[in-house]
């Protein structure tokens, strides 16, 4: 079956260039790049330019690069390894629409006041509510830099400005940003960062983290020298190197997609929204990830319409792809106000540059047919 | 440079088969495996049929099987997820030759009691000091199945019957044990089990634990639905491909395979003892796993000779690779009872299929010339 596939915000197609330079260190490179040998050598080559390419493309130093095995792993560090280091200080100010690897760890942490600061109904917290909220006693703020589900843009350098004003460390979860806009680590000012590189055509099972030199934050998997001793394991040179292509290929042409891009998903927007029927964007036009569209089909079963958009090979979601398989609304559309029909009744189709006109034309027609029936 | 790879214990090459399996999950089956749609579908097809794979294997069900990054991460797992449903219980008892991922992780548990079990001079444990140890206050017990630097093969069916007889939870770390026997939860009776691919011809950044039905553990991972919640993170379907039919073709040849590194191991031991020197075996000659000759060159510095192999094209180690790096002699050694000095004048060479009788003879020839020096 030919697919649609317009749920890049969950995944996307590992690019064909990447693939090449990963295949030698599948291949002939297999060396482990802890071991003091020639072929441990060609590893930590292979190790050291992937973290130089990533260093150079955010503007961080060599060394404040770590690679995990992804997203979640990223959003678990930062709050297990601040955690550690916290001393006195019990309190972390997040908002209430981070992904749930954030509020459910954040949840489980022991003797830690975690306090959520809401969305308006553009899914855009105000920096304001951020400062009122943190205190002396915060050792963590954190903020995503994008919402995965409605794509808002979230204000996260006034935020980490609040954050070192009470002298807290300040995250934010850049999986969803991390191929859809430039970032420079110094001009935010963050202390973490964390990003996945299958969200922009890398391979899956593999991310990282940039940390701020000095941030006090202890490790997330430990008991090996690698990654300064705060990731052990045995390195993923594939991995790095793929995640570290992906990203350099992506930003070589990341204005140029980010237009297509966005007029592809303007044109959808358009186009949804004009036929019979209650139905609206969710989210805020202008301040959001070009790739994301999530509309409110009001009045109809999302999941119904999900499963029959599927039925016809297009491929979209009612929201984050790790929450598949929960009978709850989506957290974030319910926070933004939604009622939890209307939430249901929510679809997010996210768009990639291999994404054609004539496929976003058939797809409205798909959609204009099983509204009406 | 042609290298002689001796370091198998390190990591080993990818099989080519097993790329060849893994290559469709990075090219067009690059699906979420959490989607449910059908490009996430056929993600899911990969995952199960991996699960499915493993789980046959090692005489699990379906369900017992959880991916995860590797070996350091099974290990973190393991001391963190049943630290968080340890309820009152407070102490475990581990081998005091765990990996550093056990020994360090579980020095940083917060108001745990860790009782360390010494080994014997060959590097074997006695279960019945686990029993001395063991009480009802232990939520649990360790010990590797193999020891990854001398390659000792433990009793841990007797000390997982011990910690049983005491109702505490009995983990093994299997990553150097698994490519190079047959493993059957059931029968060995374990309430968790570790193992990395990329030890048996496997890609590197993925591996995965057995955790028996029932057993009471938290996540390491979490936020995500994958992995029964257990293990959250976009699953890397390529990955647990890759693992699954790399222990699927290991156990095809095992048989084969270990008997001709057994013997080619047997010739190099034979080989290296009858030089004109003081050198010895570490631990026991016939209880130790097929592919590892631990050689102690008394009064020879270690380090230089493995820089000198290394300058020949001899890739072996001094210890683990995780370790490489670190200044202090292999605490392996030292709790076997050999001197700082002896330790580090002990040299771990680790044979694999592809190695033959000329490499062997070449490395013998070698190592004659540079200790005549």
């Amino acid at each position: 079956m030919d697919y649609i596939y317009l749920d890049h915000a969950s995944t996307t197609k590992l690019d064909g260039r990447v693939l090449e330079k990963m295949l030698p260190y599948l291949k002939e490179n297999y060396g482990n790049a802890n071991s003091v040998h020639g072929i441990g050598r060609n590893a930590v080559k292979g190790l050291d330019e992937a973290r130089g390419i990533v260093a150079d493309i955010l503007n961080a130093d060599f060394n404040e690069i770590y690679f995990t095995s992804g997203g979640t792993e990223g959003d678990n560090f930062a709050l297990n390894g601040f955690t550690k280091k916290r001393g006195e200080k019990n309190k972390i100010v997040i908002s209430s629409i981070e992904h749930s690897a954030m509020l459910k760890t954040a949840s489980e942490l022991k003797g830690v006041e975690v306090v959520k600061i809401k969305p308006n109904s553009l899914g855009l917290v105000n920096p304001n509510d951020y400062l009122e909220s943190i205190d002396e006693n915060t050792y963590l703020v954190s903020l995503m830099m994008a919402n995965n589900e409605v794509g808002s843009i979230e204000p996260i350098k006034e935020v980490c400005y609040n954050a070192h004003l009470k002298g807290a460390n300040f995250f934010t979860d850049a999986v969803q940003a991390m191929g859809a806009m430039e970032i420079d680590v110094k001009d935010l000012g963050v202390d973490m960062l964390s990003f996945s590189a299958h969200k922009f055509n890398g391979p899956k099972g593999v991310g990282a983290v940039y940390i701020k030199n000095g941030a006090q934050i202890g490790g997330i998997i430990t008991g090996g020298h690698q990654e300064r001793e705060k990731r052990g394991g045995t390195s993923n040179v594939a991995g790095a190197i793929g995640l570290a292509y992906a990203l350099k290929y992506n930003r070589e042409t990341l204005k140029k997609d980010s237009e297509y891009i966005t007029n592809l998903r303007n044109y959808f927007i358009d186009k949804v929204l004009s036929l019979n029927g209650n139905f609206k964007l969710n989210g805020d036009r202008e301040n959001r990830l070009p790739n994301n569209a999530n509309i409110l089909f009001k009045g109809i079963n999302g999941e119904r319409l999900l499963y029959k958009l599927d039925i016809m090979g297009v491929c979209a979601s009612l929201g984050a792809a790790c929450s598949a398989g929960s009978i709850d609304p989506s957290h974030v559309l319910t926070e933004m106000g939604l009622t939890s029909i209307d939430a249901k009744s929510s679809i997010r189709f996210t768009f990639g540059k291999e994404n054609t006109y004539e496929e976003v034309d058939k797809v409205i027609s798909i959609i204009k047919n099983l509204i009406e029936e």
